[in-house]
């Protein structure tokens, strides 16, 4: 967890190709597609009951974002995540407004039981998350639970939370924002980088856990992996966002700053903190 | 309806950040939720029948959009528009295409049923919609339907129709055009901001649903908060399309002028005339 | 299939507007919507079975794309190529991933069954759905099947399978890469415009499908259309790739390019060669 990981990373991203199998929200199917390109991966949307377990298994890696949930989308998850724990695929799960809608709520207590390697969600969806998984009492832990996909919550006021998270669920937790903590409930690393427009920026955070799925394809370590897909998110959108105009061309930039995204610039910039 | 009120509505977006549901088309759930963003909301698209209804209820605002339309997606709005009454929540229904497939306009004709703060459609769409609901002649009113989402007919031929569609629905009726007209079947407003490349790039009209609806949370009278935020998109789309180069940089430009609206190029450039 | 039969179709496009009734996957449909529309056609995403037949009977072209597959959509799939074969409306089938999962697989020989006019994919697609489609050997054809929706074979390598896939199927069959080909199983046409990013920018080759569709709604000979298309989508991608810094610039500039792209672009810099 040091920017020449970080730059390691990249360049087996760029060198290996990983196929990335994405069930993902139908509102950055595109966006999350086209930063999986540019960073070096190959994504692939196969999200229906008839083919998604077949697909996790032959699959790098499995990325699962609970936004815009269904019965049908739930059900092909389910069967996805489970085909890759089977077939030893690295997963990362997106539990997107967890704790605000009472079907998604159930539904990522059950895929959290199907251990991904990986949960990435922002302040409210990880204290929501800690609660319904258990891992903390009903009333603990700040303000919590968000209305929607925008959090309520501070990053740092979740790291309580995502440490019990980790603990009880067995997966690395990341907690997005301003600052960015990672943890696998023992170590914990704060990620630095990124810009304030990134969140007029629709699916951002979705964003990330597709390229931490990226990187779980070709870093062995869940929490280097998360640290390390943060890292270049957080830089591509720092770096977009000094040359935007607004959030739609800093979304466009985002995909040439990602393409372009190299050793050089990381050794730079990146500013994770392992001691956090 | 002046440029006063039109920014004191954005301020009020900016200030108060309404939560905005969407069950929008799978065309531009992305472009929306970004323009959402850039003017100052938080959408959240949740779209099926196990979600719909009860985040309607705690939303701020509902967007209902008739765009790929299946049966699945149908009962999830007719969940979610009548919990979206029931808890008071404004609503905004966009009825694309209405007219031209049979499915999707018995569904528009249930919809309506259920008494939305605005309806906004193209002339094609408003005449079809105006004779689907029993306010007009089947013969009457002009050229009418069109074949698929885009307009054949001027947005003036539809004004007699959206008034009586406003009068026999009850709801706030907005005909988009070159130039756009509001109607509440009684006071009737013209706005006349805009730029002619708008119609080449997809789900511009979607996305002024989309700022109606915002604009719904914070104002109070649906006439006067369709007409602010027909003037919002139309004043961006006109700013953005005299930066662009062709309709991508439109697209991008358009996020880009949204986010940076402030009162003072309200009030330069705002065309909105309540005498039509 | 010369340069200005190539600016005589785009011509016909501006002309007609021809309304192309689009089922595509979950990641283009807002992609492919906008690069119609730049073009100079009149997109509609009408996708589920209660629409879709109704639907390609009045439309002017259809085209099907089997990326983010599910069973719903197989089905409105079939009734929407059933009712254009019925109704006279050209269609073109896209076979996006066909071979690296079973289900797609099967949907896609059950729609070649009813003879689109084109079928356009990447080389592991035409050598995949040749093999399925019995036109050849189960072992013969080079390396073939990609894993994902990206092919690992050379278009080059793929164009015997494209040839006996289309003297069986009826179909002309257009193979894309660095080198495009169409072929109607006995004329064949190389097209060699096209840029190196191009493949870092998701859904480029649905996007070539979808405007070799809106070509099919003005030009009668299908392998003329097929060319026609590709030099359209490999021009534009050509330009837009020298204006841009990265992948998220060419997404935007291509639609932007394709909006002005004019006769005297084609005479100049269309490179097709029909004597392959």
């Amino acid at each position: 967890m040091t920017p020449e990981a970080v730059a390691a990373t990249l360049q087996a991203l760029r060198t290996r190709t990983p196929l990335v199998h994405s069930i993902t929200n139908l509102v950055v199917t595109n966006s999350t597609a086209n930063a999986l390109l540019a960073i070096g991966a190959s994504p692939a949307m196969v999200e229906a009951v008839e083919e998604a377990g077949e697909f996790a298994a032959v699959a790098d890696a499995l990325v699962i974002n609970l936004g815009t949930m269904s019965a049908a989308r739930a059900a092909a998850m389910k069967l996805a995540a489970a085909a890759a724990r089977e077939a030893g695929t690295p997963w990362i799960l997106d539990p997107v407004a967890v704790g605000a809608i009472g079907y998604r709520s159930a539904v990522a207590v059950e895929l959290l039981a199907l251990r991904p390697q990986v949960v990435r969600g922002n302040a409210s969806e990880i204290l929501a998350l800690a609660r319904l998984a258990g891992a903390m009492a009903e009333d603990g832990g700040g303000r919590g639970g968000g209305r929607g996909v925008d959090s309520v919550a501070e990053a740092g006021e979740a790291l309580a939370a995502a440490e019990r998270l980790a603990r009880s669920s067995g997966s690395v937790v990341v907690v997005s924002g301003a600052t960015d903590y990672a943890t696998d409930g023992s170590r914990q690393v704060a990620i630095r980088n990124g810009h304030p427009m990134m969140p007029r920026v629709t699916g951002l955070g979705c964003t990330a856990t597709a390229i931490i799925g990226a990187c779980l394809a070709v870093e062995a370590d869940p929490l280097a992996a998360a640290a390390h897909g943060m890292v270049m998110i957080g830089l591509a959108g720092e770096i977009a966002g000094e040359q935007a105009h607004g959030p739609g061309s800093l979304q466009v930039a985002l995909l040439d700053v990602l393409y372009a995204l190299d050793t050089q610039t990381i050794l730079a910039k990146a500013r994770l903190d392992p001691s956090v």
